[in-house]
């Protein structure tokens, strides 16, 4: 039983991620990172998926990257945009996933696991400079160089499962593998007991892919 | 006038590569990250040194670093050594700079600043895995991959201007240009005050760093 560190957002793509890593026999421990985000409610979504889907220990780290703002998921004088647009979305959050990984990093090294899984999607987060593949070995090469594990030999993995999947690709995975996507939240704007707004770019896309693949779509949608 | 963001711990290292920085006709942004660093004095050094030698902007990111543990610096039951052992030292704190060099990037970002500085050196703390040049190149690397500034074609530059210097040199440049060390806390276990042990790794290299480079030590010693 080899341990994996599983960064856990509570939306639908990293709530798939973690059925996928326990499919593959892993003892999961879950992160997620409140970082200010305004859809808080994802936090609360987490614990519920890391408790259902059988992690072995959940944690939420706390660090303020609305101080240094740039971005609509963090400062509210930043519009969460409706449609997509072209270029980067304004709901980029500087750094993010770079920050996530590192903080996933420094507990794989303490925990001495060897694999970090993270959700992220080149397919329909093309716009997002650290979902792209070539983001992401980078970041693994990075790592093999940066902790204990590199210098006792010992090779660090970082797995994406779903970097060229679509949504409803990785809906139809999700459900074969029992994921409840009741239990999540995708919404950008969610309000405090997790209900979606429907309308942001993330609610879109979500709401599509249940579309595509063919599933009821069993998000929890505020009155507009 | 190029804005760039310092990592600023409050040692000796970081304020010597602030100085560079401005000798260099930057616009520093310095950064300070409080984890639950058992020596809490530094991040007050740090802010003097920001202020004494010109930082346009200082600010402190609080991350708990002591949650995951795994090291003397964070974690009380595991002893700060007081001579240098074989292998990576019981104070490496897993994954510590590339955590650091992760924030620092998403201000980066925020603020358009294509430079990064950090403090690190190859020299005395080669069994850090996070001191190592390749493991530098390959953070720089990451980086020009990760942000909107890669998307747009702007380069990101990962100085390290300290790597290759014995503590000495390090010493002598930063007197050349008018770094004041009595400001600055090196101590792995400094009280309240900053006053330093004397004994610890660290206190050791900086003592003997003044010394080969014929320069008064003007570190505030505890009574032992």
């Amino acid at each position: 039983m080899k341990n994996a560190v599983v960064l856990l957002s509570g939306g639908l793509d990293s709530a798939t991620v973690l059925a996928m890593a326990r499919a593959q026999g892993f003892v999961c421990h879950t992160l997620s990172v409140d970082y200010g985000q305004r859809h808080y409610a994802e936090l609360a979504a987490a614990q519920r998926v890391a408790q259902m889907h059988g992690a072995h220990e959940h944690r939420v780290i706390n660090i303020d990257l609305a101080g240094f703002g740039g971005s609509a998921l963090t400062d509210r004088n930043i519009a969460v945009p409706q449609q997509p647009g072209a270029g980067i979305p304004p709901t980029y959050v500087p750094a993010r996933n770079t920050i996530m990984l590192s903080l996933a990093l420094a507990w794989a090294e303490v925990l001495r696991a060897q694999d970090i899984f993270i959700g992220v999607n080149a397919v329909d987060y093309s716009g997002y400079p650290d979902c792209r593949p070539a983001y992401i070995e980078a970041f693994e090469r990075m790592a093999n160089l940066a902790t204990r594990a590199a210098v006792e030999g010992r090779t660090l993995s970082l797995h994406a499962p779903l970097l060229r999947l679509s949504k409803a690709e990785i809906i139809r995975r999700g459900i074969a593998l029992g994921v409840d996507y009741a239990q999540t939240v995708s919404c950008y704007q969610a309000d405090e007991t997790g209900r979606a707004c429907g309308v942001c770019d993330s609610c879109r896309l979500r709401s599509a892919g249940f579309a595509a693949a063919g599933v009821a779509d069993p998000t929890a949608y505020r009155a507009t």
